[in-house]
């Protein structure tokens, strides 16, 4: 039996993290809601509140409200031909996975990148062989190795990767890399290139085909202010007809056909209530938050923030230098031995923060830890540098 | 280039169906947010918002809000022994195929199965057969046939099948089976059995095990009045390591590796925001509104309303008699030959609708159509039937 006091709480379960808070969260700091989105998330509350005036059964095809167009101008915006929405870039990964290789390919992917592509591979059972990065500080992965690593797969199996996997940005040091380098080794050894990039489209410029990708995958709950879980997964139109293949099958009593779904998506893809209606709502202001300008601001923020960080004695921050993503890491070893003498211990560091109203780094971590300083302002961001400091210097530790 | 006029419009998009309308949508009815759910929704609306407390990377594991109390509780309220969420209920069924079969195997489900249990099929590479109803007007399975059917697969491919899957409620006339009679039928030749219950989870009395499913699946924007796309994959003790297996890859240079990450759902399922978060808060009213007397009375609606439509001429109500559940298939000859002579052809019926403030016949459709009457009042049961009378009458379709 339920416990009747466990369901009582259910019915009013609140954030931790207040809206008046300071949030940089490394994976909510760009997902934050815009206000439109907030608009349409009350409007489009409901599950299939977006299926309305569905026509064809099929979610790209809707117009009201404007999917099918959303849909294009997403692709345009991403610079791929055509784009579907996913439950996360994870699953849009999965599906690459799924359909573009067989179970036993070898599939080159860097070693900066997501949990997610890794599991990917595993749950296609297709193996990976990864592109070794340059470690501690910088962790910068060596791109040119793509080249070397395709003809190690091809002497061990005796045939090209399907596909190989390039983290745009990764989400352990915030390292950008350039997607060209790769995309003309790919070229080379003609194998299409898919390039992971939840931490760039929608924050940062990019152009799918114009770097050389020939599948693209975004991410709206992390990098398009979008309540989620919604991703993008955009392909050239080369790839389109295998990835967004539809179905075939048919009853062998029945002769029942579903001949508009596209089956890898599960027929509609699982995100047609709120996901997807934030998202297209934020769009606009998406568009313009990813102009070079803006994005060059945040640069300068981030750079500032690091600075200042690193006037705390031992802080250092890791990854390229200088910055070129608002998502960063923190080595600390200064805050962890403060942490060794305080009572909260490796807590300390999370509550002193959250008194200040400033949230978002993982509770428990003082040795090192990651944020993003996505969309914050000038005031928000000297806030932060400041109220870090503060916890410095109440701990003993020296502010150059 | 993006059209500026297309763009202006995506932040403000708004639905067709009005808050004050009556909605008696197929798909929709049995999802529409809690008042406890529609608070929530603001409360958790960015994508990662219930990870602000994740101590141990997984969702799963989560006390803040308190989303390891709430799947265990869910666990007890589906009657099975471990629960996880997915991204809809078409997602469980994809991981099922996944996870149980083989490619090439052959699987055996209903003839009245979800399109997405098909395209599960297909996905995976998998075979289905199906067991027969007996067609118009009843479209009534023929349970017994599971054990025939299971046999011709063991003829066919030399083994069992390796699960069989029943639905609970068909999605097209919202005929009950009654799942004992193919549990047994299941444990007569130790196959496993899925029971998708993605129209009955939320909405009427079911407890997986005690009537013998091995897999049950739910669904929380169907019928659990939660903002979506969520699911809900309940096994037993048995099948769970399976099913959630934690991943063993690792990263062949990095040593890299993701222990604790259930990699058959993507590590953390894409739920993580308002899906979840509305699941939870709808929660305990979901309990309660499953509770056999409140669905007896949902059951005694649905015959009024069947009652009330068949006294226009020409209107049946298809499936089983008398009805079992809310969703419901009406054949209504006479309303189509009323569109061949209207001036909306076959959009008069919704417009009708819609100007009564009555949502959820899909647009086009007058020869048949589903709905489902599921937490209407009986003032708006009535209200509804003597809607449809009067569009009859102003039709020239007799009343008797």
């Amino acid at each position: 039996m339920i416990d009747p006091k466990r369901l009582q709480k259910y019915s009013n379960i609140t954030r931790i993290t207040k809206k008046d808070f300071i949030n940089i969260h490394p994976i909510q700091a760009a997902g934050k809601l815009t206000p439109e989105a907030k608009k349409v998330l009350s409007e489009f509350g409901d599950g299939y509140s977006v299926c309305d005036m569905c026509l064809e059964g099929r979610l790209d095809t809707i117009n009201k409200p404007p999917i099918h167009d959303f849909l294009t101008d997403m692709a345009i915006f991403m610079g791929m031909d055509e784009v579907r929405p996913t439950a996360g870039s994870r699953m849009a990964m999965n599906i690459i996975f799924k359909v573009i290789a067989n179970p036993g390919d070898v599939v080159v992917i860097d070693s900066l990148a997501h949990y997610t592509t890794y599991l990917a591979a595993e749950d296609n059972k297709v193996k990976i062989i990864e592109v070794p990065h340059k470690g501690h500080p910088e962790f910068k992965l060596n791109l040119e190795a793509y080249a070397e690593k395709i003809e190690e797969v091809n002497a061990q199996t005796g045939k090209k990767p399907p596909f190989v996997v390039l983290t745009h940005v990764d989400y352990n040091y915030g390292n950008v890399n350039d997607i060209k380098i790769v995309s003309k080794i790919c070229k080379d050894y003609k194998i299409p290139l898919v390039v992971n990039g939840a931490y760039s489209v929608g924050v940062m410029p990019i152009k799918g085909k114009e770097v050389g990708a020939d599948i693209l995958i975004g991410s709206g709950h992390k990098s398009m202010a979008a309540s989620g879980p919604i991703g993008v997964l955009g392909t050239t139109s080369e790839w389109a007809k295998k990835i967004f293949s539809t179905s075939t099958i048919k009853g062998d009593w029945s002769s029942r056909q579903f001949l508009q779904k596209e089956y890898h998506f599960f027929g509609c893809p699982p995100v047609y209530g709120a996901p997807l209606a934030t998202l297209i709502a934020s769009f606009p202001r998406v568009v313009k938050r990813t102009k070079q300008e803006n994005w060059d601001e945040e640069i300068k923020k981030i750079r500032y923030f690091v600075t200042e960080m690193e006037r705390i004695e031992d802080v250092k921050a890791l990854g390229v230098r200088p910055k070129q993503h608002t998502l960063t890491q923190f080595e600390t070893p200064s805050l962890y031995e403060a942490s060794l003498k305080h009572k909260e211990k490796g807590y300390f560091l999370y509550k002193a923060l959250k008194k200040d109203k400033i949230a978002g780094i993982f509770p428990g971590s003082s040795k090192h830890f990651k944020l993003n300083t996505y969309g914050l302002t000038w005031d928000e961001i000297k806030k932060v540098a400041e109220v870090f400091q503060k916890i410095a210097e109440e701990n003993n530790i020296k502010i150059n």
